[in-house]
């Protein structure tokens, strides 16, 4: 097995994304392709005992920038790490591509340079959403704007296999996100995606969720178009920003409360980390012919290590292989559909 | 000026609706009709000294509840305080309604018992949104589900009057919310109603926003339809709600951490105060020919009060005038863009 990392891209590269690809060479015993300048990659190799390891260089002499449009990028930069590293995995030399990088350049680098899963007809970014108790997965946040009923029902597949496989769960719930809870409630999209989830073999579909109940642990999976589950992201993104920003300011008002936040010091840590989702290796755009693993730009070692795992799992579980049988019997529970209603 | 309140709506009806009817009639020096059961109602103005205040009790007998189906129960319960409020409205006898009720039973009966403006395709309900330094407003949270590009030029229209008179801002700069804050980037609606906002007289639109930026004070009103915007204040409460218990269940979860969330309750109590947005009166539907205010289901007292004063103030600034002045000149401005298209 080798994963093709680009070493290039994440505000901590390339320090911490070669360190956590050593931790996973290490660890997961598996060949990771550093993508990058090879004068970079060296220095930073040089920096960690890698006898023994699988870290192979791979030269590429451009580097799609946290700022650069991606479309254009992707088409401009050929000789850039994501690129380089999309056409390993498409030449078959790599099994997967990871990176901390620009999520633009990521899903259009690999949409291009990867290429699409037969039957597939839209991939979907995938990503964990903290709840009380854990995680459930939301997609599609962003890969796609405008989506079809059909294109949410694939992402409910998708989202089934891959929740069993990388999450562990062994019965996953479907919901679709919707502007009340329910049944009958939401947009044309909603009702028609409805329409063919309650027909589609082998999930487990409990109908309409809202915004407020994602938290609650009352679906394993939610499955909305691009937008909106892109939107619904960063607002929760800046809602929990803003919290943090207001807390810190009120905790250091008045050297009671400073002191109260400083006694609270490892309650406020446990805080950030049980809604920090780095460990579950950031998103993951489902429905390519190989995965690709777009990991936080804020990424350390730690969580280039657990990105790098969670494409080796796939590989493990033959989650493309899933997807790829789960799609395959979809058309005919739409026809029998279509057969029934006639 | 008289003011139409269902009494029976709310978490804390009937003590808190009316304790804030009449703190508001005292204040503002208004009449506020009390709509809801006699009994009720007398039982519990008779707890307050209402000497000279203006507070007529007009018969309801019928309560639509918070679990309710909106639609169904504004049909079925004609003699319900909600839909006797709207008619109060409708016959002139009142000038704006309040509630505290089930939300969708409010849009519904405001829809079809208070009657729609001249000119207006769509109302949209809106609220105010916590931000570093605020709060700014968004629309449509709810009122409809699918919108249309002309349907979100009125609601910038319309959030920009309500942010000017209700809110004081004296150049209220508006955006549309989208997957991306670069121009071009966003679904089809997005993209069409973009090409009108920047040909709408009386606005100063700025282009798009991502949910991640509306804390951060770069628009102080931000249009979306509203599946999309229901989505994204029920995840900001639900994310809001899960730091919360989680913050609770780390403090407490030792000695010292107790301890030092002890020292730094009023610092937390600071921080619940500065995202609650109940002193900004909850939503408020526009686009009908009177306001219809929807305070939030756990209004106290306090916040009744205040989202009486919004309906004051609408009705002192001649918000539902404006509007329609405002909406008035759009036509105009959209034949303009048609010819020079041609």
């Amino acid at each position: 097995m080798n994963i093709a990392l680009d070493v290039m891209g994440g505000d901590n590269a390339p320090q911490e994304v070669v360190a956590g690809a050593v931790l996973a060479a290490r660890e997961y015993e598996i060949a990771v392709s550093l993508v990058g300048r090879p004068d970079v990659i060296a220095r930073e190799l040089s920096k960690h005992d890698v006898r023994g390891l699988k870290l192979p260089i791979v030269p590429a002499s451009e580097v799609i920038e946290m700022d650069d449009k991606p479309a254009t990028a992707v088409r401009a930069k050929k000789d850039s790490s994501m690129v380089v590293a999309c056409q390993l995995v498409k030449a078959g030399k790599a099994d997967a591509f990871v990176t901390c990088g620009n999520t633009g350049g990521a899903l259009a680098a690999g949409i291009l340079h990867v290429g699409r899963m037969k039957g597939i007809q839209r991939p979907a970014l995938i990503t964990p959403f903290p709840t009380q108790t854990g995680f459930c997965l939301l997609l599609d946040v962003g890969a796609n704007v405008d989506s079809r009923p059909e294109h949410l029902q694939q992402f409910a597949v998708m989202g089934s296999i891959y929740s069993k496989r990388i999450m562990g769960v062994t019965s996953p719930t479907v919901r679709i996100l919707s502007n009340g809870e329910e049944q009958g409630k939401g947009s044309q999209l909603v009702l028609e995606a409805t329409a063919l989830l309650e027909k589609t073999p082998g999930i487990t579909f409990l109908g309409n969720i809202e915004g407020r109940d994602i938290v609650n642990d009352v679906a394993d999976v939610v499955v909305t178009d691009g937008f909106t589950g892109n939107v619904l992201i960063k607002t929760a993104e800046g809602v929990g920003k803003l919290i943090r920003t207001i807390l810190v300011e009120e905790l250091t008002a008045s050297p009671i409360s400073s002191l109260g936040g400083l006694l609270a010091k490892s309650a406020l840590r446990r805080l950030s980390r049980r809604i920090d989702d780095s460990e579950f290796g950031g998103a993951v755009l489902l429905g390519l012919s190989n995965l690709v693993v777009v990991a936080h730009g804020r990424s350390n070692a730690n969580a280039v290590r657990h990105a790098i795992r969670v494409a080796k799992q796939s590989i493990d579980y033959r989650i493309v292989d899933e997807i790829q049988a789960g799609v395959q019997v979809i058309p005919k529970a739409a026809a029998e559909l279509q057969s029934q209603a006639a």
